[in-house]
């Protein structure tokens, strides 16, 4: 595997399945987003399925955006699940510090032990244990001030760390990279964080979880620039994503790609 | 009626009031849809409402994509209550192998009587008792090898039985119809046979369960080719694909329909 | 404050946080309408939470568009957290006449005393306890039928009054302006009531209850007619309304903006 179309052309051809228990906002869209893809999602969350169906997934992704008491035993127990049968999973820790139920929640499931940690700066800020405050659900700290936090929090969890946000950080404690591929409008359209981690979800099996992620999170951000060439407004934006995701050749990733070791 | 513009026409006119009990990937997607083909779509799933809705509503129907205890019993409830006051009404059992779960309310759900089942291949072989295995909620079989189960389930359960794919293919169990319209972009798209079942639940008030459903199918398998032929991506295709549910006339849905009694 | 452009202005230069507790259908929607709109909304509806975060937060709207009792729980706890810590809030009795559970649940939360109300006629006459019947989620009465209620609603309750259809209506029981904005095709797309409410929720931190919602509603409208001029169907129009939404300058808003007091 030399550049991230090794990567995608995998995804393209295994067509792994990946179990997400995301939030409703994004539910939609992360499953046209694993579809353009080229992945399989399916959207399994319940209680009396979660575990079991994490046996036959390829990848599982646990997002904690609209959680609550009820999901969150299923995620216990969906992550527990894929540990036990050699599953990789990402946990996305939505908010994580603005309710202490969401930073109860991150603890928790951090405890069991995610291959990957994908946030934006304020959410991996948080569940490394720095943070002041928080608002909501959108960053209100630059990728570069979470960095450190995110080299400490890779070290302590054995979790590939990635922040996502206006370039994105990715390291497994020891090596790091950044991508500077994106566009602003990508953080005026709901849910394409939450999609990201679901592409993370689907690149895992093709690869070591650094380099995995590394070339899911440059396809992501690349196609989010292409399509940002395409279109003006967050409406149209989104459709040309789904296309692009879809369209996009691995020579033209692999041109497009800025990708640097730091 | 004659062609499926006469269905379509009707439920123009009767705007007819659909209640689904479906999946939370599908609820917008289905909604739009519903409004589109001219139709009143309610999302109503509380217990403390399911069966009361089902009671004035003019068709029901029910998903089991993003299932739970809790739900199931709500579905469980309102089937009945359809059937208690000859409200039609549409069963997706979507990815029904995959789990016990899905399994067990697949068949507590058939044993209420569906007017309708609706799923694709791999659905309908393992509702019909023959499957093998089960690959998450995306087919791993063709319609083609479904023809027999869907005749069979369509005899056993006195339901008509609609495999949709490639190509698709309705029975009641003496007779049926297959339906060769539609693009495989549809499958690159999420929700969307969720979708189709919401469209054959609006077609159901305005004739025979057999024609209206092979009507309503033919509807959406044709704007869905008509939608494919103005874009390329799954993005443009799902924008398209509301434009054409919309706009279509009658006179090109009956043109455009390959629909051959098999 | 002169125009709604100045209502605008503010909202996009203090990006509010408004906390969602509203339907699965409409919740990436209306996420989608408030980053057009400049906002930062955060949809959290958890009742270990939900009161907590409307602490924090600018505005707070409540949908109760896919009820049940454990929603119902959450939503009067944050109703009255809101209250209590003066955080402003909306209330979208969504299909409020429809089933007894809607029913109670409307008069509830309209105990709690919401800032503004918003619904369509149907639920606003069934909310002021003037309705016959109920036909799903749809209106079936027009605006100015549910004028004479809207001022008595607003004059019992406190709250504003906001009635949405082909043209608007909002008083406080004193005062009332009509909006003569907006396009029939904004009836044939799902969750765009259910996100005016939140764009309303935007506004309401930026000035007086009564003239901010008249902006927030107008600001909505203009955009809906300007994105229909655009697009000719249900799917193209969606995304010209994001687009609209994001792009419609305060000149272009102020000139097209049909107010008039009533």
């Amino acid at each position: 595997m030399h550049g991230p179309s090794d990567f995608l052309m995998a995804v393209r051809k295994a067509e792994p399945l990946v179990q997400n228990i995301t939030n409703y906002v994004a539910m939609n869209v992360m499953a046209n987003v694993l579809l353009s893809a080229g992945a399989s999602p399916a959207m399994v969350h319940a209680r009396d399925e979660g575990a079991e169906f994490a046996r036959i997934a390829d990848a599982l992704t646990i997002n904690i955006g609209t959680l609550d008491q009820e999901w969150l035993e299923c995620m216990a127990l969906a992550a527990a699940s894929a540990k036990e049968h050699g599953t990789p999973w990402v946990l996305d820790p939505v908010a994580v510090g603005a309710t202490e139920l969401r930073q109860k929640a991150g603890e928790r499931l951090l405890g069991i032990g995610p291959t990957v940690i994908r946030g934006n700066a304020s959410e991996i800020l948080a569940l490394a244990g720095r943070l002041a405050g928080g608002h909501g659900v959108d960053a209100t700290d630059a990728v570069s001030d979470a960095e450190a936090a995110a080299r400490d929090l890779a070290s302590r969890s054995g979790a590939v760390v990635a922040v996502s946000g206006a370039e994105d950080f990715v390291t497994d404690g020891k090596q790091a990279k950044r991508i500077t591929n994106g566009d602003p409008i990508m953080a005026r359209v709901t849910a394409l964080g939450c999609s990201l981690t679901g592409i993370i979800g689907a690149f895992l099996p093709t690869g070591s979880a650094f380099d995995a992620t590394v070339a899911g999170m440059t396809y992501f951000a690349v196609a989010g620039e292409a399509a940002a060439q395409r279109s003006k407004g967050p409406g149209r934006f989104q459709v040309c994503l789904l296309d692009a995701l879809s369209a996009i050749s691995g020579e033209t990733l692999d041109t497009m790609a800025c990708v640097t070791r730091v």
